[in-house]
């Protein structure tokens, strides 16, 4: 038996999350690239994940793994899997691994990524993959009061209350925001801009970076204060965080392993 | 009556071009925008805009104006309109000029923008807004070659067969190759990046930048020489040129008035 890794890209929008429902009849994109490699090498295959994404989540550098027997050169696997998927999920690195790697089990560390257009209208080019605030955000009491998750922390406070795993202990490495330059000359439509917030850690709870986000918003709304984030934080109780973000700002940006 | 100039944003994708085709049932940008202008007014208008743009062609500032005696103040209308419109078209600024404003006869200088992706495989983020050449491209003859256009020429080899205009001589102020710049750690996928070919005229024939790309393909492809673009444009003949390139690649990204 072969073990290929791959990393992939997708868009989010149009499925189910990024995990096979067995009991619902959904779409997913585990489902699609199953049916790919099926496609491809005639074996039913279960592709590990480096981990789930929630319905609606994209990513850019998603990576999986699966055994197979089949004896296609891997320079050939990426064409021939895109062949057989939608134009909404695309493999773009194909490599062989040794037998006992495990995308899930050996991640290091991952990054996400959420992007806020602050703008009066939305860019008709990337909605898909913006949560549009059309009002006032103050972005630098956001980014300060980003910075107090930084470190081991016990993150109860921004963990959707469906989780089922038993730590709720991370370290974040980084967390940042990054604001795109903007042009000179558009005048219109233009007020706060587009920003990505940008999160590294060795692990995420169900629903972390959504709910960090949906909390900094509140801050940047000046619905909250800077400095009450980490008495949050502290206060490990889901019920003293903000909203959910919504799903299609979120982006898997990236997963490390050593 | 009142004259209302707008700033449009669109993904041209689903669109059969931005004019209205009386004697075809397509749906156009056109179409789209005086439906909702009827929708918010109550009035059939003609919007007027700063030129056409081809079936699958975007816009990220296209110019338009039309004549109406709706009482609605100025600062509503954008938010309005936007509301019965879909999501691929975004009305970005609306503004109260001279009734004599035409936004096709006061436009003094468009760009235009055209975007390759010359990466192993397509960005999935970006897939509707690019054309993908997975293979090499030696983007420096194609950006020596672009510098020839610019000044006043007869434009007629990179000009369409079909168009009916009768002056082929037009003015390139600007032409030139921005490069996106590369992510370090991206080593997946990546070849030569993603690219824009951006170019500044006071006016544009039919197809006209589409040619002046699918010529600077061949170029890049090595199939033409660097210098042959000059001969080229002397030429007079569109037989001479490349191909005409994909209209998803295109964008009118600006329109320029006095």
């Amino acid at each position: 038996m072969r073990n290929i890794r791959l990393v992939v890209s997708y868009v989010g929008t149009k499925y189910n999350g990024f995990q096979t429902q067995p009991l619902k009849h959904t779409d997913t994109i585990q489902d699609r690239l199953e049916y790919a490699i099926a496609k491809l090498t005639g074996d039913k295959v279960k592709v590990i994940s480096s981990g789930r994404t929630d319905a609606g989540v994209h990513a850019r550098g998603q990576v999986l793994n699966f055994e197979t027997a089949s004896p296609i050169p891997i320079e050939r696997w990426c064409l021939a899997l895109n062949g057989w998927l939608p134009d909404d999920i695309v493999v773009m690195e194909a490599r062989e691994v040794p037998i006992d790697f495990h995308s899930r089990h050996a991640a290091k560390r991952k990054t996400y990524r959420y992007t806020i257009n602050n703008n009066r209208f939305p860019d008709v080019f990337h909605r898909a993959l913006q949560y549009h605030h059309p009002t006032y955000l103050d972005v630098d009491a956001m980014e300060k009061a980003l910075e107090c998750i930084v470190g081991t922390h016990d993150f109860t406070t921004f963990c959707s209350r469906r989780t089922v795993v038993e730590s709720h202990i991370r370290t974040i490495y980084e967390a940042k925001i990054i604001r795109e330059a903007q042009e000179k000359k558009q005048d219109f439509s233009m007020r706060g801009g587009v920003f990505h917030i940008i999160i590294t850690g060795n692990g995420f709870l169900y629903n972390m970076v959504r709910i960090i986000v949906g909390t900094l918003i509140q801050i940047g709304e000046g619905k909250k204060s800077c400095e009450s984030m980490k008495l949050m934080l502290e206060g490990k109780s889901r019920k003293l965080a903000g909203p959910t973000a919504v799903a299609k700002g979120l982006t898997l940006w990236d997963v490390y392993y050593e």
